[in-house]
């Protein structure tokens, strides 16, 4: 048996093996304060279940659509086009297996062997790994420190553009540093994209969990929703990741496109749960709010917890549920170079697991400052405060 | 915008755009009767969604295991040995959201650009699609018309190998013909197999969708484990076609590059219909044996109903729920020699909607005799009575 040579160009999302060794913590008998991984530990609303259930009960067990079941295609371009001032028809939705095949997808779609994309770095790795992959060549861009939050710097940007740069990732309400763009930035960002003639993947999987003010997105300025292709999913807002439903949103010659690839992967999305997904958007909101507020409760806490820290300075995003925090000065104090001896010392000693910097991309040059990533989404208020309360203890000891 | 160059290649279900038409002569107020998908009108066993429901009530909404959940993998492998001979563990089994899922991953995993790769035409037109797709070279085998059913010529096969051909694309029990090789035929296979040290897509959609007699897999036979990638799917055996679940089952390096796969398109398959997959699997079995009463019952019906025409020929199939009849005479005797129009004229005519050998292929040098394809999975016996003997009329007529 020999693999297929491209494989070598291959990545993964290493916070995978993070969960594997917090889980052989576990089974040794210690207590382990999840905030390494995205996912969620509230459930899916109820309304959502039932609506589920009565599709499986109803029959609704056969083959769909490859574009998806075309009411929810169109509940979902009127909710998409409600909080984001877009202009989307039943035409410009295919739905997915989740928020991430259309990752893969944009690139089978959009980029041609050669071509350089643009991506964030520190960012979501899979990315990097689709790009390498199917045969383009990654540009990392990254973010700065500002006062409020990490910032993007446009003009260093369109610096590193070529004539072979044809698409850029825009994963803006940011995973890993929840990051956020001004309105002005985005413009900004949309204009630099317009004179390079880029298409857009525009990664907003995390649009909707927000805890003050209003989600802009890049697809809703001017010129832009025919040069984006829009990620979504039902993962974060209704505590779904495990259901795998999400959708591409954007002009219909691509969306056309999309679905024909899902013909050959996966012929269609699961039939029953598109109908849970319709309730999820036109049903009882309450579970949706609930689960904000659950988040907000938590962020305020490992915020308010982190900054009491000596040597780590942690932003206190509006959207998201990931925290970056800026941990330069307590490695330092603890005599830690090394960002995986930090992470597992930070387990042994306190049980706190959590992803770091290296998780998300390949150290830019000149690169000083440490950061880690903590993900709020599994871990209830008051695991946040015992865990983070021990974490505090032992950098400070 | 510009679509990837890579399009180009992209093949298609071209059945679905069958099912369009049907579905407009509906709309018309006409009366159809649906052989053309091979989708099915019978329900899921209740006993599958009842555990399925649970499992979503019960919080299984989170992310689960790439690979898929371990207790449906562990009990999907039991099974497999038990019905194959085979001796797979739990490390040997992927989960997928569906049976596809397994075409496109095996040609990621398995083929370098300009491999080449036999593959069955007529065939599941995935295949071609995918190896072209992907920037490999198909080279079409075909089947022959034997005494009871349709029949592979070994030696052809082996004459279209040379030194680019590294894997071959196997689906015994065939979709769209009812095929199936006999014991001496697969070790003639295997041996052919081994002899040129292909690796094997063993697509096994049909193996238990079976009246008479015992499937045989080509991964049990001895040394072919180990250069077998199986495509398993719970769509037909469980009437879950919608659910969209299945695995692939190989050696564990084929398998964890799989996996990996999975971590970029789709982070894992949907996690609580696995629960229903394990009750699918281990629970109660009479749901699953009374779909294959249903469907032997249409069998037998249709296969007598199309014999009966003058100018058709229809192989009597033991397995899979898919009818390959020769219609040369009819259609000479009708005057049509384009598919297309023939399948128009009969759906205009009598309602009768059905794929016809094109659907499944490119025509090969020298091919004469003309075929079209049944699906009995999504039509009740007495709607098959209906519509072929409206067919036996207009085409006696």
């Amino acid at each position: 048996m020999k693999l297929a040579e491209r494989l070598s160009k291959l990545g993964t999302e290493t916070a995978f093996a993070v969960s594997a060794e917090a889980a052989a913590h576990i089974a040794k008998g210690n207590r382990v304060y999840p905030l390494h991984l995205g996912d969620m530990n509230i459930k899916t609303p109820d309304n959502i279940i039932e609506a589920t259930h009565k599709a499986m009960k109803d029959g609704k067990t056969g083959y769909c659509p490859n574009y998806g079941i075309p009411k929810l295609r169109e509940v979902l371009a009127t909710d998409i086009n409600k909080s984001h001032g877009t202009n989307y028809t039943v035409e410009n939705v295919a739905i997915q297996p989740g928020g991430k095949p259309t990752i893969s997808k944009f690139f089978m779609a959009m980029m041609n062997a050669g071509d350089e994309v643009l991506y964030p770095n520190p960012g979501y790795p899979i990315y990097e790994s689709q790009i390498e992959f199917q045969g383009g060549k990654g540009l990392p861009y990254t973010y700065h420190e500002g006062k409020e939050n990490f910032e993007l710097d446009i003009d260093e940007i369109e610096s590193k553009i070529t004539k072979q740069t044809k698409l850029i990732v825009v994963n803006d309400l940011q995973n890993p540093m929840g990051a956020e763009a001004s309105p002005a930035e985005l413009v900004a960002l949309a204009e630099m994209i317009k004179r390079h003639d880029l298409f857009v993947l525009c990664d907003e999987a995390y649009f909707d969990i927000r805890y003050e003010g209003k989600s802009n997105s890049l697809a809703a300025l001017p010129d832009m929703e025919e040069r984006c292709l829009v990620l979504y999913t039902f993962s974060k807002k209704f505590a779904m990741t495990g259901w795998r439903l999400g959708a591409t949103l954007g002009p219909k010659e691509a969306i056309d496109t999309i679905a024909k690839l899902n013909v050959n992967d996966e012929s269609c999305s699961n039939h029953f749960i598109q109908y849970g997904a319709i309730e999820a958007l036109t049903g009882n909101q309450s579970g949706a709010q609930e689960i904000v507020r659950i988040l907000k409760e938590r962020r305020d806490m490992a915020v308010s917890m982190l900054n009491s820290i000596e040597g780590v300075k942690c932003f206190n995003p509006n959207a998201t549920f990931y925290l970056f925090p800026n941990v330069t000065g307590a490695m330092k104090r603890k005599g830690f170079d090394d960002y995986e001896k930090f992470r597992r010392a930070a387990l042994q000693e306190t049980g706190v697991s959590f992803c770091t910097r290296r998780h998300f991309g390949r150290p830019l040059p000149g690169e000083s400052e440490r950061y880690i990533r903590f993900a709020y989404s599994g871990i209830d208020v008051g695991d946040i405060k015992e865990g983070l309360t021990r974490f505090k203890e032992w950098l400070e000891s």
